[in-house]
């Protein structure tokens, strides 16, 4: 069947070129990623289990869920949590298919706590989390599975949309690369650096404002001056890393709310501020490709924790990404493209109502060029449609 | 003080000539919104008590919060609720300010429980609804207690954004006017037709699908044959609701994932789908002007719930909005506007660090003209952005 | 079948002859006696609902639940609950039979919340109380349900006992009596009189020592003088019925931890303890006849909550309390009795293991006179066991 | 100060000449024997974090919470929990103390979570458990710390009482002596044998019968000839440790509701009926002295998880209890001895409002010559009060 496939140009002022651009990103320890991070790690625990025991992904929507955050007495060289973090657990999943009982909630339980004890290492997990569990039963309709199995497209479960856009603009790769830097080359050596960090970006014209609320951890950190010392460093390094992606003017604030003189800094004993007063929820961060981009169109859908066979909140928006961003690897012309995929609740999920790709092209390109191409790529992105589901059940691909 | 506030041209297509335009719209009785709701009441309630007994709206936060669905086997004539449905209040609040103190765990139960008896009559208070509270203590700063009072602008909670836009668009009219043509004229006379609806318009370029999913209340449908009728009924009349405002095609499509064979159809015994398996959250549904618009720029900031005094997140949502209405109502040659305020923590709110206004203009109108009328706009709501405040108080604002 | 009933002479000192003897009561608003209340009421609007729909009353134990306190600020003239109280329902009950579903979660909820409003009427139940839900699945044995149908008495649950003992003592009449006449007669006139009180009777000799913790509601209490002088008022009358009951000398002593200097008294919002932190679990207080005696044999079993059916720890208790009082109204000479009754598991309950009556004959007396008249009681009552199953649904047994 | 201390004859049939005793016992992983050791568990965590942080154990009562059942679906081989276990930690504990923190909530959260490990080793802690908290502040009166950091014993917190006797019955040291055998000796090589055991006695006469209901661990058990032949293994073993304790005649009967045939049988996960189905509370099982012994007096008062400074119903049970031992083991001529202590609110602990010691003498012994020394005993426990606080924060003395 041939799939409905639109490929047009896009007139608007290319995204380096607007005034003013603003990106964001929240980093794993931030309450909202953490809600969204295990909500993830619950649905591919689930994944694997039905995988394993019944052969098929059964149904499951665990995109819920609450970090309700603690009470800390953080204080330089250590302080105490003194009201426990706590995760709720909810959503759905089939316990029971078949004559065959799938412990949902038990390894919905130990995902979690698995994912917080990775992502939160200053985090005691016999003392500082309480992760409770309210799961309902969702029930898996046996015709879906042998649709599965016999190779057919799943069907989608909603009409609903997902929406993807390639390739980052600059103000983009600054904060998914201060992200990266953070997580795998500063923390490693300076674990005084918390897993909270929210990066902010705004792009006023062509000066890049960077402004960070990173969590310290108080064990790490013996005085107020090791504190001033340690965003010194990092200030210089994240700007040194913004550099490398842009030759505009980047100035770099971090804490900005500190009040150096009352003490009231941005001082955490687990490196979250969940532990303080922020409180997360699944899909309230950073869109399926890390960023919340107010200037790209963005889709409200939580990524994160949705069954990866036939939700579309969570399939279609990873796939415009993969979609756009090979769109542009493979086809030469493309300055921006935005790709838009919308489904037909009980039509089969390799077969969109419409797949819509907007292309702005490049100097001296036309549309008419590029689109044989680019219905190309969105032809074969979609006849592949599975393996999305399967990346993300092995994980390699982040929801948030 | 001078307030920063630029005004640009727009080089884009016009949203009515975009050839693909999605809108969606969760109207009250769907969990998100629900939790929206919910969240918004308890601000409300906690606003109004503070007022009372401190002077002064003290620090809080209830834009968390979760709606854990329920169990229930909803059938015609009517059925039962077989789990009740589980509300999770979280966030945090000030509970004692200068000696007094605010029972904000009790007034945030009774605002959630009045709420949800307001909004879902059908659901018993008594049986099917469990309303638990675990929200934390919040503080409030003495000073800033006193820098409201003496009538200042609060300084900014955040690094953040807000934005808003005007006209609607034919397919954003459309939804809202569906919304409210069944909150207020249908029901009222056909209490077959549920809170929870969810309205998702795709316009194809001259073609609005309008496609909804509509609970029905088992106690005042009787059988099949009833429920049939009801949605045929319902069809006419939302599509002559839609005729309303637009001369393009229109086509209507109610819950279209029933099974009339198998007698699988969107029945519920309270309205919502919230009593089977559908879980929400604060923050994932309907943005500040009541809908989800893929085609324009959104923030991912939850609007409800956040305190109405110095919370970004909230207010400048809230006022991008009314200064883009404002501006179409008193600035003649806006075809579209988008109002984006960029706040700077730290600094009083009616100062935002930039404020942008983007003009699509008519045809035959220059931005340039249009400038400094905009402009005047722009200052005079930064200049009573508490006026906003004031309305969310009085619940005059609706946030999601 | 012919029973197994032991009918005994016993040799000890009379309990009005022993030097010490102590007799205390919780009375209905003490936490521990909520907690009994409320799985109590549970049980019969299951059993209820069980009858209605199932014609027979399913397996079920609601013998669990606690009452965790909250928080209160008390004042003259009237204080507010700042933390709510949190009463959790566990246990299990059978929640589909044959098809049949019986709704049992929104069941007890809707129990529970009308026993709370009835039991604690100053309580807000909008804002000053959570009632939540953990209760698990019970599983109900078709065979158990038939055997019942037939007219078979049920199979015992449990190898467990049950032991009552009559007639009351003094003290214990005494303690009784004022509970009831506080219940009746005075709080009907005097709001200010809590539910909540705990009578501790001392019987030391000839002196009847009586220890009342009695809250006060706070809104019925102008100020100090007003609380000094209902304690004054309550004291003369709570000595007055004691009175009716004994020619001992009888003190009587009302919050004796009261400090009247730093206004450290027994005042609360709600008329219970419960709401400024006093937990209760079920079980914990009253034994089946309403009285906590340490001077006569007494079952760990908590009586309330239990399924009425073939669940010793509850029915032998009200058994063995209701032969006790039978034998002394029918027999003649009996100065005490005391009846205990051991099951076996899988057995009919009507045909205990052994019947046990142990007699202290008034002077003039003779076990073996007595003897015959007993076992026919004793064995009436075993005949007729099904009666009780029948009165503790109607509500016309007290289990606490 | 004189203490008021007397001592009487009791006249009664010893306990070993009464036809029917009943004597039972509710090992460590029992449901309720699980809560009481939470309790205790988290009440020396807390008395030792008091001491270490504050030279003095603060206010707390935590001797209440919940085990709420899970469910489980068990199968020789190894089976699994498909609901995990619920713990409610309640009661409450002081949080803040002269400028110090204690982090109550965590502290409880570990000591808890430590505790089931400990003793259900079978129980995945990361998968099958939640520990949930909802623990309220308490206060402590600066007053009483001062006052007991003086050297001067605590003053009583309530009216109450505790009781204690000595010897044990045959029966008792039987049901006591089976308990330690399993524990120490058996499961260390048999690890098929759960924690979870309720061992009833009953002696009629010269016939003692003792019944077990055994969980079995599935993943030690190959299949039902295994189960069986475990079964009389333990029986037998059992008989024989019975038989060290008395040359009545011994009947040991274990799991009697086992249905061969359908396969319904004690087979459990992790040894613990917790798992499915039977919820346990604090103070709901064994008294002070490790049983439940409705032949003798006994208190109603949990002894678990209360302060151990000056809370009546833990002190006084377990004094009451190691008085009566000791005057068993220092004075001859007791056949029995049955120890009762009863305070005063607000009084020292060491000055009870009485001590009462009843006395049945041994044949040829006389109550008038046995007074002196066992006033003596008495006494010096008394006046050594606080060894009993010591003891239980050291661990030293068992509560349940």
């Amino acid at each position: 069947m041939i799939r409905n496939i639109s490929v047009e140009g896009l007139e608007q002022i290319p995204i380096e070129k607007q005034r003013i651009e603003l990106v964001e990103r929240k980093c794993l320890g931030h309450p909202d990623s953490l809600a969204d991070g295990i909500a993830e790690s619950i649905s591919r625990a689930l994944s694997r289990s039905y995988l394993e025991e019944c052969g098929s992904v059964l149904h499951h929507n665990t995109d819920q869920g609450e970090v309700v955050a603690g009470e800390s007495l953080p204080k330089f060289g250590g302080g105490i949590i003194t009201r426990p973090i706590y995760f709720l657990i909810s959503g759905r999943a089939t316990k029971t298919f078949n004559g065959v009982n799938i412990p949902a909630d038990a390894i919905a339980i130990e995902a979690a706590r698995d994912y917080i004890k990775k992502t939160l290492p200053m985090l005691n997990m016999e003392r500082d989390v309480i992760v409770d569990c309210r799961m309902g039963r969702g029930s898996t309709d046996l015709q879906d599975v042998f649709w599965s199995c016999s190779g057919k497209a799943p069907r989608a479960n909603d009409t609903s949309f997902g929406v993807g856009h390639a390739p980052f603009s600059e103000a983009e790769s600054i904060v998914l690369g201060i992200s990266e830097f953070v997580d795998r080359t500063l923390r490693p050596k300076h674990p005084v650096i918390g897993q909270d960090c929210k990066i902010m970006c705004l792009r006023d014209g062509d000066t890049i404002n960077l402004t960070l609320a990173m969590a310290f951890v108080d064990r790490y950190c013996s005085g107020i001056a090791d504190y001033i010392e340690e965003k010194n460093f990092l200030t210089d390094q994240i700007a040194s890393v913004a550099g490398k992606f842009t030759s505009r003017r980047v100035n770099v604030a971090i804490n900005t709310a500190d009040d150096l003189d009352s003490g009231s800094i941005f001082l955490t004993v687990s490196g979250t501020s969940a532990e303080m007063g922020d409180d997360g929820s699944v899909g309230r961060g950073n869109r399926a490709n890390g960023l919340i981009t107010p200037n790209r169109p963005m889709s409200m859908e939580a990524t994160s924790g949705k069954n990866p066979i036939n939700h579309i909140g969570k399939i279609y928006n990873l796939l415009a990404t993969e979609i756009a961003k090979d769109c542009v690897a493979r086809v030469d012309g493309i300055e921006e493209i935005y790709v838009r995929l919308l489904s037909q609740i009980g039509h089969p999920i390799d077969q969109p109502h419409i797949a819509s790709a907007q292309i702005l092209p490049k100097p001296g390109f036309e549309v008419s060029a590029l689109r044989p191409e680019v219905e190309g790529v969105v032809d074969t992105w979609l006849e592949k449609t599975a393996t999305i589901t399967e990346k993300v059940i092995r994980g390699e691909l982040s929801t948030f």
